[in-house]
Parts: structure tokens; C-alpha cells; sequence
């Protein structure tokens, strides 16, 4: 673990962000829980993706179970594809992933993509070892594994269930009903916040590879020929792009431009996409993600999933590796289509036009009195090959005969016998089956993102300070209120404003414990923005001091005007100095 | 289901509140999607139940995760003790809740508490058979099933999980860190809003009996010698009780008292419960429950969980029936105790007295050359035996002999052998596990009784209307904004006006599509507290039109006073007669 990682697992755990779960018990890896200024910090960075995704863009919010049952993972492609290559030691029993140690050792990169028995021959040819324990791995088996945690639902076993392993497809099953809410209408979106969960081989990095994780997703559903994003708020937006064309050249580097001219020059293909960087690098920022710390990096061919034509990730350096913290990708039909064809349901959208199109329509109406005797049982057959012919190639009947094949077999038929004709039909509309773009938000990373982002070191009055420089927004606590001491009725008074507070809407927290100077230094530690001490002063003129994390500045502010002051503080209308 | 029941269903699915996930695949029974009103509505209902029993009672939150390890359930009794009894129909392969075939059909209760084989013998001797093909069911076996969904962590099954059947065990596993940030002083508070499963045999009545669901729970950790609540805030609050004397009573009715009252006549026996039922009521009230559908049941004997000793459940008329909507427990220290046991760590707080207690500490110090010679091997057993009878039994040493019994010998040894004394020991503090008061919240079943309460049916223009009386603060949607038209600049003004009120702080909803009374109608159904349109005369005077769902009476307001004039009526400052 980098220096970076150490010191934030060790905050993290003692000030109550996030810790490993139920390790009373020796816990499980994969499986964090967020303490109370990580269960507030995440909760408002989930309000702020709520504000910015679902609210100020006028999407649909949905929640959806965690568990659902097999046929959706079916026609998802999950339970065929969702695995991972793992090879399993048979001295300490630990499972390791295949490809990854054959990467490990070797020069080969996208091992994933072979078949599992050249990954047990190449485990062999390097005589690989298990990283655990060091025994022999040549000969073992090496098997897909399903990453999906499964279970049953009911009694028995005849109705398995799993683990969404990500939100998107509760959001796509219920395709049919969400666009009645949408009253028919592309484009529109859906957006949802929840769990999902992978069974990983190997979690690890706190937050970052974990088992259990929330996501934020949102599925926009677009007409793939008519619709766009008014591009207009976003266009001045500077990126900072990691292209593929960058990635495989050795001298590639980040490129910066603006929103606009990465649309006008084609770096970014899909405009929606282009749209939702634009966003997104204004909320990472607004957040508390260090933009120096960050870039788009675009998923070369081999890396985009089977359904995916352009996907980019936004990327945050953290302890010296570039992790994934948000994918954006166009998913195309694939999903719908998917649901639609296992479900026999109707997954597309009737798109009317704006006035009735005439087309020329090609059928047939053939003579079964001359196919019956001259085809015998076959002719019913050769109808309908007849039309599905007049339909997909009408050039076919320009001649005198016409010709279809019905496993391997030539039947010619006169087109006098056919009945071809083109009439005009009058068609108000058609069935369209959405573009999905998917912006989708791995939460805790983000947190974990935020966080290391925010931790600073400096000194004062001598001392070594760890503080953490959220964005007030962010932060789990707005403001500290301190009596200076617990007596003289400093308690009562500070009591007061505390409750002054938040009524007017701010997290709040009340301490008397220890010297002012500790006291700041846990707020420090978890981010609160200012601090606010009452002391003997407060009783004579009714002011207080008001401290400012970052800065450590203080000035006094009369108590009726100090709600007021936090507020342009907090808002950046203001700043200490002329407070 | 009820008449009620139905409206519901009907409405919930067709305007997006709530309705059966995956139905495209004929869904799994037990399971909910909230479609964008109803998580909105639950969103709010959370943001709500935060607000009163987190923030203002300055208590803490958590978020842990849904899967947590084996060793978890172990001790908390879930893997052994969370059963139901069920027995499987030999010819269609329904399972059966086995206790209710029964009570169902004799007159026997709490069927679940007689053992497996008699249940199976009643079943026979009734002549019971599948309700849903009627075949016979006697001498089919009665197993109990584990209501937890059990699943498995990482490849293999050498490390089974759980989902969580409360999110109560999440807080409990983490108490020894959670008691370092409340800083080893009781009492404290930890809430956690998630998700808890239970595979239900026969999932039923919407929300009511679901499979996945939301809890919002708090485990109050309490001092049980010293600490009590402060019953001023809520002594004067009025409670419609059915206490257990009352449900076993043949005349017995609900009774209604203050909390001061019940707790000073002894009806609510826990302060801690009573505090809670008081300033639950007033929430449940703010939040749109009715009140002349509301009550408070008491646990009778049998109906109390193992580790319980007082609990009050909150109840909601439902179609006819009285549903529990929220538990308040007492569970004393039975969670903490068994992960103590379970886990050897330390699950106490350590109490530091006012002034060190100087205590009399009876110990012995064996002189075990002489225990040796006479004992042999047993000598050391003996050893520890008289250390425990010392402290236990300090008198037996009052003799000139003490007798220990060892797996069923007594051994006598002299007591000036024993080296008993009584020393004068100073202690600081002691270690307390503490009691836990636990309201435990669903929030599904909350969601779906405070539309069901809201649900109106009245008439307006000679037409059936259909509106949810929701309070602004629940609602979705808080303004409809509609131009009366789209042409004429109306629905650019009207966007304008929509803007402002979003950049207010309000969920607003903008509305151009059909005539202006079915807009009203649509968002009537959807519970939206006020709508306002803009209409030629906004152009001329700069007024929009407000009309308010409940009474439908409009008003004309001035567009800079439309912000500050709802938030008024919102808050009930105001009403629309002296708008």
C-alpha cells in the first residue's frame, strides 16, 4: 500500500470515514462499512450527484431491488459472461486469477481473451507458483468463475437469484414501464443509486476493489438518428483527454482542450458522451476531486466490453496509480434489444411522425392453387419464403421467374403464380429502439477520491497539522461550536448558538471536551470547514470567533450575524479576510 | 386484497410509486421497484426520519455492508433460531408456512412454538391439504427454513454470507469502535437506514410483505443503572394505546393517555420506549400517517423476540387491517453480550466513577506445597477452584475447612492452607455492557401506508377526482408549473418561472401536454401540493395563477412573490384564503 494509502486507512478507521467490516470476527475481504463522517460525507456527495444528474438535468430517479432473478442475468449476458479466470492452489486452497499471474510473469497483456487451456499450459511453461504459499501451480485446473453472488430465492433451489451486479439492468427491465412515465417520449433518462455487488478474486486497495459497493448510474435513452445534446453549457469546459491514440504511441501524453473542439476534432466521437465530460469534470471538481490529480482516458478496443462502441473513464492518481472513478459509455441497443428478445417484450419506443410517410410496400399474394400441385407439402413453405423475398429484395420478381432456397433446395416459381405487387402504405410512425449512454459513478471510490484528495499536512504554532480540505458541501460537519470552557454559563450560550445553527439548516457539532486547541484538531481531521468558539467575550458584546480550517484565520462575528457569515463562507461569497 | 389495497396497486404502478420488479420475466415474488415518485416520496421520508431521530437527537449514522460473514449470524442467533416451518406440497412443490396451514384451520395459535413432529401429527389429523392444488399433506415432513438468503463469499463454499435480515446486526458487530468515537460515554445513539432480506415463504400484500426491504433503525446504547431519558419534550404528547391487558381482556379497547401518564401509571414500563413512542407520534404525524388510523400494540408474552423484555409496536389501519409500521424494543444486552462471547473482544464500556469506590476483594493464595503432596494432578484445578469460591462465596472460608467440588468429587483442604484474606481494592470505574433501545423503522411499509392514508376520492366540476392529500414535505413533486399554452411566449415564461422555484430549493415539475384540467388531474394523482400557471394575463400583470390540491381553490400571485409565497403555504403560515 503507497504512503498515501496507509495514512488514509489509518484517518479513515480512527476518525470514523470507513473501516473494514465486522473484523471483531476477522471480517471479510471486500467489505467496508462507513462510519458516521463517512456515512455524511457520502451522503452528500450522493445528494450532489442527485442535484447536478437527476434534478438539474431533469431525469427519473428509480429504485430497484439488489436481488433479481435469473432470467434478467440471462438475457443480460451476466450468468454466461460475467467470469473471471481462477486457477486454485491445492496445497493453502486460496484461488488466485489465472490471467493475472500469467501477466505477472510474462510479457503478454489481455490473457483474459484466451482459452482457459492455453492459460493452464502457459501457468505450466513458466512453472508459476501460488503467490501464497508458493506450491507448484503446473496442472491445475484453470476455470471460469462466475462473479455474480448467487442465492435462492424461497425455499429449494428451483429459483436461483443473484447479486445485481450493477444497477444499470434494474433500470433496463423495467424499460416498458419507465417509458409510459415518460409518456413515449426520447430522449430521457433514468437514473439510480444503489448497491452492487461482485464477488472479486482478489479485493483489495480499501475502497477501490471491493465486494460490495454503491454505484450511481444513469441509463439516458436517446434516439440513435434524431436526437443530440445541446452542447452549448458544456462547450468551453476544459478536458484534460488520455486518447486511445495516445495510449499506444510511446510518446503519448494528456492532451487538453476544450468540450467543443474535442467534438469538432473527433477525439470524443459520440457527443453525448462529450456532453456528460463536460458535466462531470465541473461536478469532480465542485466535489473536491484535485484537478491535477485527474484525466479521461479512453478504453482501447480490447478494453471496451462487447457491447460498448466508445466508452472513456474518468481517472483520479491516487498513491501513484490512475483509478477508474467513473465510466461513460454508449451501450447502443445492446441491453434492450437483449431484454426484449428473452422477454418477448416491447422494449422500443413508437416514434410518430410528424406526418404520415408514404412508403411502397412489396407483397405477395401467392396462387396456391399452382404452388399446392406443383410443390406438394413444401408450398406453405415456399409462400413465406416468397415473402419475406418480396420484402428484404423486390428486384428479385423484376424478371419472369423467381427463385428461393428452403435447406439447400431451389424452387423457381413464376412470378405471374406470386402475386407480387408494390402498394402504398401510409405509416404514422415507427418503432425505435434507444441509444443508452451510460454515465456511471462508482461511489465509494469517489469518496475514497475526495478524501485522499483532501488530506493535507501542514504546521502550526509548531506542530505538525493533519487536516482534511473538503469542500464545505462535502464535509460531514459544517461547523464545530466550542464553549471555551464547560462553566460560567459559556456552555449554555454556545448551546444556543449550536441549536441557532442548525436550524438554519447546517450539520452541526457541539464539543467542550479537552483545549480548544485539540478540539479544532479533530475538526480539523474531519473536515469541518470553520469552527466557532464562544467565550467570555460572547457574554460582554455577543460576538464570536469564527475559524477557518484551511487558513487557521479566526475574526469575531457578532452571533446574529454569524449564520449569515457561514453561509457566504460556505457559498464562497466571502473569505476571512473581509469577513 | 381490499378495495383499498387494489386503488393502490392500481394507482402506485400507473404513476410510477411502486409496482413488481422484473414482471417482464414474471418477476420473483417479494420483490418492489419504486418507480420515480416513490423514491422520491421515500427519499423524503428518509430525509425526514434522519432529521428527527439523527440530527436531532444528536445521534450518529452508519452505513455497513448487506453481506456480512457466518460468524455474524452465529452469534446473534439468526443461523440457529430465524426459522420458519414449512411443508412442501408432494404433487405442485408449493412450499407452506406449517404453523398457519394450521391456525388456519383450527383454533390453535402460536403454532410455531410446538416442535416439528407435532405439527406434522396436526396437519394429519386435520386432513390438511395444499392450498394451491389441494393435495393431501399428510405425512409429508415439517422442516424448519432459514429465513436468511445465504450466499457465498469469494470461489468456493469455505466462506458462506449472508444478507442481512436487520440492519441492527451491522451496528451491533462494530460497537467497540463505534463506543471510541461517542468516547467511552453512554448514553449514545447509532442509526442505520438500509437494506435487510428475508425469504419469505409466502411474500404478499405489496410492500407489506416483501422479500427485500428498508429499515431504518436505531440502537440507543443506554446506561441501564444511571441513565434516563428526558420525558419534558414529549411528556404532554397524546398516545392511542392497546396495551397487553387490554388485548387479553374480552371487552379490552385502545386507550388514550399522555406519555406522562402511561409512564406514570405504569402502562409503558421502559422511559426509554416511552420516549420514543412520544416523539414518534408527532413524526408519524408530520409525516402524513392518520392519526384516527393509528395506534400503539404492546407485545403480548409469547409474541416477545428471545432477547426482549418490553416492545410496542406502532400499527397503521391498512385495508382492514392493523399493520405494524415500526418496533420499539428494549433488547437489554443480549446483541453486545453474545458478540462479546463469540468474538472475545470487548463489547462493555468502561464507566470511570465520580471518586474512586474502594471495594473488599476476597482472593486466596493456595500454598501449593501442600496442595501438591496431597492432591497430585487435581492440585491446580483445586487451585482455581478456591479462587472462584472466594470470590463467589467468600463465608465458606469463615470455617476452619472449605470443600470444592471437582466434576462431581468434593476435596477438602484446610483454610489456613488457602491463604484466604479480604484485601481493600480501589477501583476507578467499572465496564457496562449496555442496554440497547431499538425503534426500528420500515420504510416500505411506512411509504406505502402514507400513501394509502392520503388516498382521496372527492368530486370536482361534476367529475370523480382521485388526489393524494400527501404533506409537502412528502410529495415528490412540490409546484406543477404549466403555461396554459405552448405558444405565444407562455412556455418560455413558464420556464422561467419553473427556474426560479428550482433555483429555490423545490421539486418542481413543468407540465405543457393537454388541457390544463387533466394536468391538474394528473398531478392531483401523483400527491403534487401546488400548481401554478402561467396564462395570457402573466404577461400583461406579471401574476400566475395557484391553486391548491386539497381545497382546489386558486389565487392570483404576484410571480416575485410566488417563491416566498409557497414556501408559506408549505409551512402552513399561510393558507390559500388569505393568499
Amino acid at each position: 500500500m503507497s504512503e498515501e494509502g496507509k495514512r488514509l486507512a489509518e484517518l479513515a478507521k480512527r476518525r470514523g470515514f470507513f473501516f473494514p467490516s465486522a473484523s471483531v470476527y476477522g471480517g471479510a475481504a471486500g467489505f467496508y462499512t462507513y462510519g458516521p463522517q463517512g456515512a455524511s460525507l457520502k451522503r452528500n456527495l450522493e445528494d450532489a450527484w442527485r442535484d447536478r444528474f437527476v434534478f438539474r438535468e431533469g431525469h427519473m430517479e428509480l429504485e430497484g431491488p439488489d436481488v433479481m432473478p435469473e432470467a434478467v442475468f440471462e438475457a443480460s449476458g451476466h450468468l454466461d459472461g460475467f467470469d473471471d479466470m481462477i486457477v486454485e492452489c491445492p496445497e493453502c486452497g486460496e484461488s488466485h486469477r489465472a490471467d493475472h499471474l500469467v501477466e505477472d510473469a510474462t510479457a503478454l497483456e489481455e490473457v483474459e481473451a484466451l482459452p482457459l487451456d492455453e492459460v493452464q499450459d502457459l501457468i505450466a511453461d513458466h512453472d508459476l507458483t501460488c503467490p501464497n504459499c508458493g506450491t507448484a501451480l503446473a496442472g491445475e485446473p484453470v476455470e471460469q468463475f462466475n462473479l455474480m453472488f448467487a442465492t435462492n430465492i424461497g425455499p429449494g433451489s428451483s429459483s436461483p437469484g443473484y447479486l445485481r451486479p450493477e444497477t444499470a439492468q434494474g433500470i433496463f427491465v423495467e424499460f416498458p414501464q419507465l417509458k409510459e412515465y415518460a409518456r413515449n417520449q426520447l430522449p430521457f433518462g433514468v437514473a439510480q443509486i444503489g448497491k452492487a455487488y461482485r464477488n472479486e478474486i482478489s479485493p483489495r486497495k480499501s475502497l477501490i476493489r471491493v465486494r460490495e459497493f454503491t454505484q450511481a448510474e444513469l441509463e439516458h435513452f436517446v434516439d440513435p438518428e434524431t436526437d443530440s445534446p445541446d452542447l452549448a453549457p458544456v462547450e468551453d469546459v476544459e478536458l484534460t483527454l488520455y486518447p486511445a491514440s495516445e495510449q499506444t504511441d510511446d510518446d503519448g501524453e494528456h492532451v487538453t482542450m476544450t468540450v467543443g473542439e474535442a467534438v469538432e476534432r473527433g477525439v470524443v466521437g459520440n457527443e453525448w458522451i462529450a456532453y456528460y465530460l463536460g458535466r462531470a469534470k465541473t461536478w469532480f471538481e465542485r466535489i473536491g476531486v484535485d484537478m491535477e490529480r485527474f484525466r479521461y482516458r479512453q478504453h482501447l478496443g480490447g478494453e471496451l466490453a462487447h457491447y460498448a462502441s466508445e466508452c472513456w473513464d474518468a481517472e483520479a492518481e491516487l498513491g501513484g496509480d490512475w483509478v477508474e472513478i467513473t465510466g461513460f459509455g454508449d451501450r447502443a441497443d445492446y441491453d434492450l434489444k437483449k431484454h426484449a428478445e428473452h422477454s418477448g417484450e416491447d422494449f422500443s419506443v413508437f416514434k410518430q411522425y410528424d406526418e404520415p410517410k408514404v412508403v411502397e410496400k412489396p407483397t405477395v399474394d401467392p396462387e396456391m392453387g399452382y404452388l399446392g400441385p406443383e410443390f406438394g407439402g413444401t408450398a406453405g413453405e415456399i409462400a413465406d419464403a416468397l415473402e419475406t423475398l418480396a420484402e428484404k429484395n423486390p428486384q428479385s420478381f423484376e424478371g419472369d421467374e423467381v427463385t428461393v432456397e428452403l435447406d439447400d433446395e431451389a424452387f423457381t416459381v413464376p412470378v405471374e403464380k406470386t402475386g407480387f405487387s408494390v402498394e402504398e402504405v401510409k405509416e404514422t410512425g415507427e418503432h425505435v429502439t434507444p441509444q443508452v449512454i451510460e454515465p456511471s459513478f462508482g461511489v465509494g471510490r469517489l469518496v475514497y477520491t475526495v478524501v485522499a484528495h483532501a488530506l493535507e499536512r501542514d504546521e502550526v504554532d509548531g506542530e505538525e497539522r493533519t487536516y482534511l480540505s473538503l469542500p464545505p458541501e462535502m464535509a460531514p460537519t459544517t461547523v464545530g461550536v466550542f464553549p471555551l470552557m464547560d462553566k460560567d454559563g459559556l456552555g449554555e450560550r454556545a448551546h444556543e448558538v449550536a441549536a441557532d445553527l442548525r436550524e438554519a439548516g447546517m450539520a452541526v457539532t457541539y464539543d467542550d471536551s479537552g483545549a480548544i486547541g485539540r478540539r479544532y484538531r479533530r475538526q480539523d481531521e474531519i473536515g469541518t470547514p470553520y469552527c466557532v468558539t464562544v467565550d467570555y467575550d460572547t457574554l460582554e458584546d455577543d460576538t464570536v470567533t469564527v475559524r477557518e480550517r484551511d487558513t487557521t484565520a479566526q475574526t469575531r462575528v457578532p452571533v446574529d450575524e454569524l449564520s449569515e457569515t457561514l453561509q457566504e463562507l460556505r457559498d464562497g461569497d466571502r473569505s476571512l479576510d473581509d469577513a
